[in-house]
């Protein structure tokens, strides 16, 4: 791999990271995927893991130099599964950047896998924090009791908490010569997609009619591409909105009906 | 120009604009510039025009199609200017487009020069309005005098309105089969930085240490690049921050100061 980018994909082996392998695999990139699945050939090197195990996460040896990181691993919300889907979308994702960081090279990429469904972070800003303090797994159940967090709210959560922890390393990580940004998709045709409309009902129905089709999952990782890449050199602490112009259009609409006299 | 993309760029012949001509001219593009001054060669065609005349506007003739339209076009804030400013930076964009839009082929984009001084908008939004709402250059000096409009507000609400207009027309450019985003970045390179540091003083100093250094046209017109090629099929409406961390790094700030206890 010697002069080849070293590109990091967890969640590699399906949907938007499989999508995300596929394009860094065009431009002659050295892909290595963390997955629990086998991403198959399409990757030079597969760590197989499961990213709800935290303790695995530190034994993960993906090589001594990174250029780009992906974070696409993601669980859609399902009944039962919010501390699971907590501890993957967000807290494995802070666990395994922090793993990896000393390895990622000055001038290289950090790209999260965000959501429309986080983009109500600033008004949850509080209980994100307190998310993001926790100290471990078993925290995260009692918090989730605590505050009574059904599965949409897990989710959403989630990703509130990816975005605000990227906010709150974009100083630490110019620092050290990194970019960090996330990526926001709505409905995105991937194998989840029917999960996040059978959870988000109306929401995701509403939606998809509005921007009149979902998203392709080659689309989402185009964004992602061009956020790992030197072209995007003077952008950091970005959350794209990459959803057929839907959240724009549902805050402007809200905002000048708010407006109105 | 058979076979080639036609884009053309406002304010092409200089900063950032000319950033964005260099660029879609490594790629072959057909690129017409519509400036008061010569872009020289790197340009196919040339549009003389001075877009603070407005009547001139409806009679700007690029050809009968286009494919990517940059409105970079833009005046900084100077005492005396503030007319100026709204009209060239907002008045003009819009009805240049207006005029521009049935050439714009379905699959083309729009992309707008907004700015980090264009961030406030969700706060300012009625005057915003106010502002879209007017009917023509005499309205506009009344506006300035009624609103007590000074140099700086008047480049701020300039970048706003271009927000405003980009996101009040998501989902009728969506109908034709446009997409249209924004660029917000902050301090950059041009021949024009020094006006903004003398007219946003302190808030341009802070800006510039917080991020090491000024952006670089390049860098901007990249981003430029992108969100007009195909790669960004599935953004729009999207009002992208070019300018190194720094407005998520304040806004972030900000909420995290109002929310300790």
């Amino acid at each position: 791999m010697a002069g080849r980018k070293h590109v990091v994909v967890t969640g590699g082996a399906s949907g938007i990271g499989a999508a995300t392998v596929a394009l860094f695999r065009e431009e002659g990139s050295h892909i290595t995927v963390i997955d629990r699945t086998d991403p198959g050939a399409t990757a030079d090197a597969w760590v197989r893991v499961d990213l709800s195990d935290l303790k695995a996460i530190d034994r993960i040896d993906p090589g001594p130099r990174i250029d780009v990181l992906v974070n696409a691993a993601g669980l859609p919300p399902r009944p039962g599964l919010e501390s699971m889907v907590l501890r993957v979308n967000a807290q494995a994702l802070v666990a395994l950047t922090e793993h990896l960081l000393p390895r990622v090279q000055p001038g290289g990429a950090i790209v999260n896998m965000a959501s429309k469904a986080g983009g109500k972070w600033r008004e949850h800003l509080a209980q994100v924090r307190r998310f993001l303090a926790l100290s471990g797994p078993d925290d995260l159940d009692a918090f989730v009791k605590a505050e009574g967090i059904d599965p949409v709210r897990a989710y959403d959560l989630s990703k509130e908490a990816v975005i605000v922890w990227g906010l709150s390393n974009i100083a630490r990580f110019r620092d050290l010569g990194l970019r960090v940004n996330s990526v926001s998709p709505a409905a995105v045709a991937t194998p989840i997609l029917d999960d996040f409309m059978s959870a988000f009902g109306d929401r995701a129905t509403r939606g998809v009619a509005i921007t009149g089709r979902a998203g392709q999952p080659e689309e989402i990782a185009r964004v992602i591409r061009f956020l790992a890449s030197d072209e995007a050199s003077w952008m950091t602490g970005c959350n794209i909105d990459c959803d057929g112009g839907l959240t724009a259009q549902l805050e402007y609409d809200a905002l000048v009906g708010q407006d109105q006299p």
